[in-house]
């Protein structure tokens, strides 16, 4: 059979976090799981060398600057059963599995107002050198009230002006990033004992909510300049963010309708930028339906639905502790939740008993099980029917998950031809868009 | 000969920065050295491996945030000869290197006053994680103008101003980093699903110029629980900041005697507390006497006193652009600078002719030239005059200085008796002060 358009190719990464309990809570619990080795290098490493052999484009590592404390209002809950507490820098993972792969990018989140700007882009262009072009920045903007407390500040500003200071941080960036330092700038010429020509070395001057600068930026330019971006925003001012910003976008929705929706709005506010749109996804693979079948019910043996109560009450600031099993949940849109609220209201009213049913694995993703055929047919259809340029692959029982993925799952798609057989060459930017 | 004490062991640092031209300016330029390639991490695992081939205790990285613009008062000719700018991020070459061998300290610099506490707190807890207990926190709090520029600010606070700063961020740290997670709070019981006992974990408020924190430590313990301090200033406020905070002290100065001053000071404000002492040093080694003037010879011609004096120009405050030659140092002494003026007027008046000639490998520090056992000597000499503990190694033509360190003159020292032939068992700190 022809095709008139060549067939899509599926994109991956691996989502990730430096903590215990990351999306599928209470994994950590089985006796196979390793999370719990997340402060160790070894770990990391293994992680990025079954990733580039499975040729994933990406590790995508999550972040918090605070812990969940909506539940129950505290956060004893989430200290208890490890959601995403405590937890690790994830820039300072990078370096040491960039130089243990050559093709792998990283994607790390980070608050664009947690620290200043002049001082994070030197971050992200000291991991651009050291990748060799392999880094991405996930711009958050925050939305726990106890990372806002952390910094110093009463609670978070609301949820559109976060993103209006986003806007500014972005601005002074990608200037240092871009225009401090021209093209031709560093000669490095050992007889003339010029290292850089000054002439071609300009001051960025700006200033946004809290912080001025005035100064060059301290590294010379890097292979991709600026990391790729990347942005996770639902909302409407997240939309037009990531449709002003983003180079590659992660959306979290229930099914591949609900997903094409939000898609085409993106594409749409994007324009004729192009964007690259992945959509979260779990995976549990077995040889065979009836492996896989065995192997999902042995991890949802000891998932933790209730800590995954914890992470929703967080993220969409709604506290299950005070609510009635057959109460629905209440839509009290804050601020801070708009986008995650959205998702929710999207369907019928949710019970808190129902609302535990879909956690079942212990996170609000509802996991594709089965065969390397059936997953790939999953992969597919959404694909298609969204619009999407790939997943982001969460983790369930880590690292068995991606190296089953990568020995059963891979080769299935390698065989339809929807997925690489080699690295292409250049930077992360030039590998995820085709230019080089 | 019996001796009555044990011979003192001498303890080594490299020093080194992730940029072109460090202390001795110019050197980038000779045929051998690889300075260039300090965007790369190959290059940095390297360097790792010799030091620890050769047993060093640590790595010492130095920092700056902002450039040297005193010289012609303009960048452009610290830009032109590389002049610790452009640089990286010191932080995040730690990963690659602790991956890369077992026992290398890695000391890393950084301002106290750049980054919010509450997010610094979590970058050494991540990195003391990371290296399995091996890092060091040189603390800063900034000379450059440039660099409060930089971070908005109109011009350095007065430099007694900024300890007092500096010792509130201490403060907040310190708690984070010992009180907010008690021992015993991380049980990571998989049959109970408690990772963390929240009775055992406490927030920590805090405040200090400009920041405000409340929040619990977001890393649980890590080997150290906080870095070694280290630091280097010299002034009274520096050496008071040192005596209340420092573990190691990393001093700068001319002569033996010079050096047994500020060490006897530091000692006596230290009191009871052991503090450890490293005076700066650069050696040129070669098999013979001959050799090893040959060697100096070869480097020298490649040496930039010029741009020394830019340097010299940031961090003592004075414009010798503008000054004739045979004019003496202006001692114009601001806030910025003190202990670097009072090092300098210690001895008689210097003009700028004199000053040049002084910097004539391309810095401040007069090299130690010879064999083996004439830089063993030197070393003894140092170690007995001024009651150090050891060095911390500047690089002169890169990587071989480091190399010619450890094939030369470290099996002199071991056969002395006065240095190492393994490393001791534990963390950094334990290490350092035998505690294992």
């Amino acid at each position: 059979m022809q095709t008139s358009a060549p067939i899509r190719q599926i994109r991956l990464h691996a989502f990730e976090m430096a903590c215990v309990g990351h999306i599928q809570q209470g994994m950590w619990r089985h006796p196979r799981d390793r999370a719990t080795g997340y402060t160790r290098l070894d770990h990391w490493v293994a992680l990025a060398r079954t990733l580039e052999r499975g040729l994933f484009d990406g590790l995508f590592l999550a972040d918090v600057l605070g812990v969940y404390d909506v539940y129950g209002a505290s956060p004893d809950a989430a200290l208890r059963a490890g959601v995403q507490v405590p937890n690790l820098d994830p820039a300072l993972l990078v370096p040491a599995m960039a130089h243990a792969t050559r093709n792998l990018g990283f994607a790390i989140t980070a608050n664009a107002a947690a620290t200043h700007p002049f001082v994070f882009a030197r971050q992200m262009s000291t991991l651009d050198h050291l990748t060799g072009g392999r880094i991405g920045w996930n711009v958050v903007t925050g939305y726990l009230d106890s990372a806002a407390r952390a910094l110093g500040r009463d609670g978070q500003a609301d949820h559109d002006s976060r993103y209006d200071a986003a806007d500014q941080v972005m601005d002074a960036l990608g200037r240092l990033w871009r225009e401090s330092w021209q093209d031709g700038a560093v000669t490095a010429d050992r007889d003339t004992g010029v290292y850089t020509d000054p002439a071609r070395v300009h001051a960025v001057i700006g200033a946004g909510q809290g912080w001025r600068t005035d100064a060059i930026h301290l590294c010379e330019p890097s292979p991709q300049r600026g990391p790729v971006i990347y942005q996770a925003g639902a909302s409407a001012r997240g939309l037009r963010f990531a449709a002003d910003h983003a180079e590659c976008v992660f959306v979290n929705a229930t099914t591949p309708a609900q997903t094409a929706g939000l898609v085409a709005a993106l594409r749409e506010a994007a324009g004729a930028r192009r964007v690259q749109v992945f959509a979260g996804m779990t995976v549990v693979a077995g040889r065979t339906p009836a492996e896989a079948a065995d192997r999902y019910a042995d991890y949802e043996r000891y998932a933790d639905p209730e800590a995954a109560m914890v992470q929703s009450a967080g993220s969409m600031g709604v506290d299950f502790a005070v609510l009635a099993e057959d109460e629905a949940i209440r839509m009290v849109p804050t601020q801070a939740v708009v986008s995650n609220l959205a998702a929710l209201t999207a369907g019928p009213a949710v019970t808190k008993r129902g609302w535990r049913e879909r956690l079942r694995l212990g996170g609000r993703q509802v996991p594709v099980v089965g065969s390397p055929a059936q997953v790939a047919d999953a992969m597919q259809d959404w694909m298609a029917q969204a619009d999407l340029d790939g997943f982001v692959l969460a983790r369930t029982v880590t690292p068995e998950c991606f190296v089953d993925f990568v020995d059963l799952v891979v080769p299935e798609l390698q065989r339809r031809g929807v997925y690489k057989t080699a690295y292409a060459d250049g930077t992360l930017r030039e590998k995820l868009f085709d230019r080089k």
